[in-house]
């Protein structure tokens, strides 16, 4: 019997079931994205650094170094970029499609800029903080892809993987950011208010990512990041960060610290690759799994369905089967299977609805942990429109206010947002 | 210039504009559904009202008034049920679908119990406590199919007329049972613990339905409620309520009260139908509303985008338009246009990044009230999974535990769920 033949009862349960499936195989494909977005990520921290190395330094040596990295990252940009521009634009309606599109012409946008970007690299005409700023825009951009696709997420197995995955990649930035800002001062001789400041908050910031992240972990990737974080890298940039925070004008360290820093966590750095590495396989192998499962309740449920329905076809359940007495659906009917029959679909139907609410509990569970971006990126929108200030400049602004009062960037973001009636 | 023939970035984002307007499209059709479900549910109410009068009288001098509603209520099921028919189940892939279809499932099965519940009640082979059951139990399900329309809806104001009017149809749902407990109660002539603690019970769930209402609904929903509130019905009803709960059985009143109970309550509920006629009406201009202002977006976004991609094409902006330098990003350019043009892009970009994340937390802060619902559910589903409960029964276990310890049902669930770990 084809579905179009099916009562409407059973034909509206089982498009609720193709629906997930639907929704699944389109998740399936983002996810796909973010794996990609993750690589090309940790490639276009590797340029930044060696960007940075290179604009720092006089000498031409760094250069091979810089090409190498800079090729790497382009091949990566380029295989996300194909993906991005064969997604069917029209293939889905949901609203939630629109965030991620948005992000994606952010990308791209940034995708053009980077031939020129790597130009005036080349030719000295950047600073080393202008060339990595632009390098931080791009990368932020393609962790907003990797944010939306958490957020808009239908699984809740998947979800989690993604808000894992989201928190560990942006902790892993945050340190590519506190190299950088490393490099700088040890080669300075010395960190001023301002680095000192921004290494504390970046130092932080990592510590609630990679915290969200272990709340959302696999066994196997917080074994993995409990190894990093106990091995000799990770105690020796720490050892390193102490120097740091010691050192004024007055009391400069030898510049010769800036490369051991830099090399000391790049390491630290790459490590962290491999706990990605292992994040992107745990969010493919779940969309695996949850499709598979999906498709497997499909079809059990399809003939299910289709035994029932034929039933009714048969004569054996008559109209009964779909206009059960009332009583029969507290209790079991005395007589026959036709009431019996009407109770099994009602049964197979309180099934369907529990399993999509408990999904979606959980869902909502797993995204109340993007909460916190969220409220942050508002009250730097409120900041961004009421004093006229760049979205760097509004971070900024956040930022201080929050260290200023002792408070964590999202709780000086909600008190804000309050104060304006926009909480 | 055709779309296909944009430049990346621009055409994503205007497939993120169209993606919105495509949803809101949808989103349209299901408010259009949940109108011809409030007057259904309506309709219903009144049908339950008279059958509880047939069945509990034993006059056929019932039957007329009886047969009169169950026709206007059969007339609007068929709307109805012709509008769930024609719904085209693969259109969307969104995995929301999923529990609006498998709501949608339930009501259907319930419109084929239909008829004969209605012959039953007309041969008196049923309680009128069963009877109740039954509608109750297809009011639910249409309730749920509203529910399901507020919790995936993607426009923050059609949302919260949404929640505003899921609340109202709730707390007049309550009413209706609080209305047929009453006449129970008046024609027995006393109401004992039971009947006492389920109009306390319905009296208290109301408000808070009605107060979530309040919240969401705009100012004129809010003057017709507050106008009704403050009526000689209610009063008239509270004053009977009063007298309800002073009852006993050593304290017997009239039973003839149990008439003026029914036609004063009544009388209110049909008030209670203006206001939720107002939000179904503010609920469709809404809709209309955010679709004219998406449509105007959308062409004026299109406009402005073909106008910076011509002017590539012309040469004008060159490749520097779509690859502007790092440094234009943060400040206007000094040489010409073309960074400008970049410029424009991306201010255009940030603007559509702001609005949609407004859009998204403003969406989030609507659902929130929403949650209580779904806690509650999934307190019932435990227990009925933990002690085989039917679903009646659940509810009753955790209203029961809820009221010994004084707590609201949310706050008990909410325990619940936290003691099985499931918090």
């Amino acid at each position: 019997m084809s579905d179009r033949l099916m009562p409407p009862t059973l034909r509206f349960m089982l498009a609720a079931r193709r629906s997930e499936l639907d929704g699944l195989e389109g998740l399936a494909a983002t996810c796909e994205l973010v794996t990609l977005i993750s690589q090309l990520v940790h490639a276009l921290q590797r340029e930044r650094g060696y960007s940075n190395i290179y604009l720092g330094s006089q000498h031409e040596d760094h250069r091979a170094q810089l090409d190498l990295h800079t090729e790497q990252a382009s091949a990566l940009a380029e295989d996300v970029q194909q993906r991005l521009l064969s997604m069917d634009l029209e293939a889905s309606s949901a609203a939630d499609r629109a965030r991620l599109f948005n992000r994606i012409a952010y990308v791209l946008h940034g995708f053009g800029e980077l031939p020129g970007l790597r130009r005036r690299i080349r030719e000295r005409v950047l600073s080393p903080l202008d060339a990595t700023a632009a390098l931080t825009r791009l990368i932020g951009g393609l962790l907003a892809v990797v944010f939306e696709a958490a957020d808009t997420a239908i699984d809740p197995s998947i979800t989690r993987v993604l808000v894992a995955l989201f928190n560990f990649m942006q902790g892993k930035e945050l340190a590519g950011q506190e190299r950088a800002t490393g490099v700088a001062g040890f080669s300075a001789g010395f960190f001023d208010a301002n680095l000192h400041e921004r290494i504390l908050h970046l130092a932080q910031s990592q510590e609630r990512c990679f915290q969200t992240f272990s709340d959302f972990a696999d066994p196997q990737a917080l074994t993995l990041w409990r190894t990093l974080q106990a091995s000799t890298e990770t105690t020796q940039v720490a050892r390193l960060r102490e120097v740091a925070l010691r050192t004024s004008a007055s009391h400069p360290v030898d510049p010769g610290l800036s490369q051991l820093w830099f090399e000391l966590y790049s390491q630290r750095i790459d490590a962290m690759q491999a706990v990605e590495q292992h994040l992107a396989e745990q969010l493919l192998s779940t969309c695996r799994q949850s499709i598979k499962h999906a498709h497997a309740d499909l079809d059990n449920h399809r003939v299910l369905l289709q035994r029932l329905a034929s039933l009714e076809t048969m004569g054996c359940g008559d109209a009964r089967l779909f206009s059960v007495q009332a009583t029969d659906l507290d209790s079991p009917a005395p007589d026959g299977h036709g009431p019996q029959m009407g109770r099994s679909l009602l049964d197979l139907l309180q099934a369907q609805t529990h399993r999509l609410q408990d999904a979606n509990l959980q869902l909502d569970e797993a995204r109340q942990a993007l909460n916190e971006r969220k409220l942050v990126e508002r009250a730097k929108q409120l900041l961004m429109k009421e004093f006229g200030l760049s979205e760097n400049d509004a971070h900024g602004r956040l930022r201080q206010s929050a260290m200023s009062r002792g408070l964590r960037m999202v709780d000086m973001a909600q008190s804000m947002l309050a104060v304006a009636g926009k909480g």
